[in-house]
């Protein structure tokens, strides 16, 4: 089955009538049917499927004579809420397509090439983007994610135990990267515009810029929309109002990335002044110290407004990444001598599993494929098929490389 | 069973344990029990007790020589999402505590007395205040009001018909207003600091302000929330934003009331710049002229905005109320000559379905009970039990003066 069979097979999976964007939350009905789809990816090819006790899976190509550190390529197949087709799912299928690639080829790999497909990459279900890989590597143990809970209350062991996996209290998946892994190359559609302004179809990462989430819940005095003066309210609505407003000042001025896109309000009645308003802060730049200075800079503007306003405020750091450089001899390896020329190396701000795999010290490459409109988490996030198949042979090149 | 005695039993039903509130949404199973209090109250009381098609209620006492149109008392027993106990409840138990009082003095009407529980009074389930009272007087039509949906996507016809209520195109409680009703009285906790400032257990009502709810879509574009350059985003939260605090300071300026308490985020996840957001204005004034005016005033300022961030947006008016002047001639007869004085006549800016009686030309009167903190539409909402008992006593002079 080639790419654009693939592609079709798996377009329709979680898609929503309405909006047409994905909803690809992990261990849920839908995540069954994209494990079903890549279990019969893996078929096709005789790749064997190893999936590990939270539900990361991982389809190996181990010829006889491969042996020693494998090759991990791949990347996820959950989406954010009302997402893109590309984001995640894009990796795995350029990954199949680059070994078959490559056995047109005629080429053997001495090591072990793995494509894998990673659980909750993007955090959308309980909270904590990169989960599956975090569980993986030991960068999140299980004793402090077991009890993360959804928007419904369903606990993450009693998720992952009703989609089937056999969780322990200590997974052993992460023995996989104990020597087992000796690289990683995730490709992935482009999440800007960078591509575009340099006319080229693809790029390498030279890494991830730091980022955070921090929730920030305001507390008021519920009370009657009608009959409570102005001047006798407690509104936490307007002490978050302004919050999002100066956070969207505050990264301009820094000219880094400060984003709320989700809030929940208590009671949530047309009238009713709000008990409490709880709003997330997704915050990136160039350097950790950057991320700090804007968050911080967001907290005490939020904090003098929550005293006008006779609101209270907390503010409570989710999860805190780093910044990642990933591997430059690799990265310049894979981006020299093309028939295209070089590819050009640049730096993303969304988070990747390569970003928890370099962490844990995994040599890590990325390749990034074209966004024509650099829109994505969206429905009408987009690339080329033409472009997309210059992804698949720049990444079976690069795992002709690293596997000979 | 005594005023004490009622509150305690009804205090349970619908109540939060987490937060004290009360979560009495119509046509549940919360909803239920309420219905079963009632007639258990109306039944130890030997009243009649008259369901309409969509769920009002009235316990009638009807003495073999009472006759002509009735007088009629009541509130509503429903509660906005993690609301307070008194707001509703206390004008039905009230009002079964004064038919009580009024037994205990021997009085006996010459016209009949209905206890009311009008049905869904604050629009917290379908978005629409004072549903029941609206139906029953044709306010709005069944026609106009079956297809109304839930948060959950629950139609309002689906939600009666699933309660028990056999829903005809044209409900009969209608014809209850063609000459039957001479005239409502609701008691009602106060909402606000008026009485407390003027030392009064009891107040009579004047009017109503005039008041609407309006809907706010905001539509931009879902992106990555790392990825895309702050110059490069479509971010209704932004607007959204922006146009909450312009609504607080409008109704700063102009002596109104402004509030945005709803808030619908699409698709609400960390990481995504939203689609849309959707937003509810509740806006009261004076006047009908000062409502248009403050809505004109942030509705130009919000779109002023929405054209600075590239979203656009929508103002849909849900439901709008004008001016209500009960009759002045009832609230004088019942304010005066009492062993404390006068009571104070004073305005409201919550709606009531006795709004709704008064605009559908029913005479019309409210009774107010002192709220020490003002506080309502919270768990924190309270009256002292000795001022509810002088409300329960002024509500008994009332109907005795007008059932006489």
């Amino acid at each position: 089955m080639g790419f654009e069979e693939m592609w079709a097979d798996l377009a329709p999976i979680g898609r929503s009538a309405t909006s047409g964007g994905y909803f690809r939350q992990p261990w849920t009905s839908t995540d069954a049917e994209l494990r079903a789809w890549f279990a019969e990816q893996a078929g096709a090819r005789d790749l064997h499927v190893e999936p590990d006790l939270v539900g990361n899976l991982v389809a190996w190509w181990q010829p006889p004579a491969a042996e020693g550190p494998a090759v991990l390529t791949g990347s996820h197949l959950d989406s954010v809420l009302d997402g893109g087709a590309f984001d995640g799912p894009l990796g795995v299928v350029s990954a199949f397509a680059a070994v078959d690639l490559l056995r047109s080829r005629g080429f053997v790999p001495t090591r072990p090439i793995g494509v894998a497909a990673f659980v909750e990459e993007e955090g959308s279900r309980f909270g904590l983007a990169c989960l599956g890989s975090r569980l993986a590597t030991g960068a999140t143990t299980w004793e402090q994610a077991r009890d993360l809970r959804d928007r419904d209350g369903v606990r993450l062991r009693d998720a992952v135990e009703a989609a089937g996996f056999g969780v322990a209290d200590d997974p052993t998946w992460r023995g996989l990267f104990d020597g087992r892994i000796g690289c990683y190359v995730e490709l992935h559609v482009e999440q800007g515009r960078d591509l575009v302004d340099r006319g080229a179809a693809v790029g390498v990462a030279s890494g991830i810029w730091p980022h955070g989430r921090y929730r920030f819940d305001f507390t008021g005095e519920a009370n009657h929309a009608g009959t409570t003066r102005m001047e006798d309210r407690r509104d936490p609505m307007l002490s978050y109002a302004m919050t999002a407003l100066a956070a969207n000042k505050q990264a301009r001025l820094a000219d880094a990335r400060a984003t709320f896109g989700r809030v929940h309000v208590e009671p949530n009645g047309t009238n009713a002044v709000p008990s409490r308003v709880t709003a997330w802060l997704d915050a990136r730049a160039d350097t950790e110290e950057e991320v700090a200075s804007l968050v911080d800079a967001v907290t005490r503007q939020a904090t003098e407004r929550a005293g006008r306003d006779g609101t209270t405020l907390e503010v409570t750091a989710e999860s805190v990444s780093g910044l990642v450089s990933f591997d430059p001899d690799l990265a310049a390896r894979i981006a020299a001598d093309h028939a295209e020329g070089d590819w050009p190396i640049i730096p993303t701000a969304a988070g990747h599993d390569a970003g928890i795999l370099s962490a844990a010290g995994v040599p890590t490459a990325m390749l990034f494929v074209r966004n024509p409109t650099g829109v994505s988490h969206s429905p009408e996030e987009h690339a080329a098929t033409a472009d997309c198949l210059v992804g698949v042979s720049a990444l079976a090149d690069t795992l002709e490389r690293l596997a000979s």
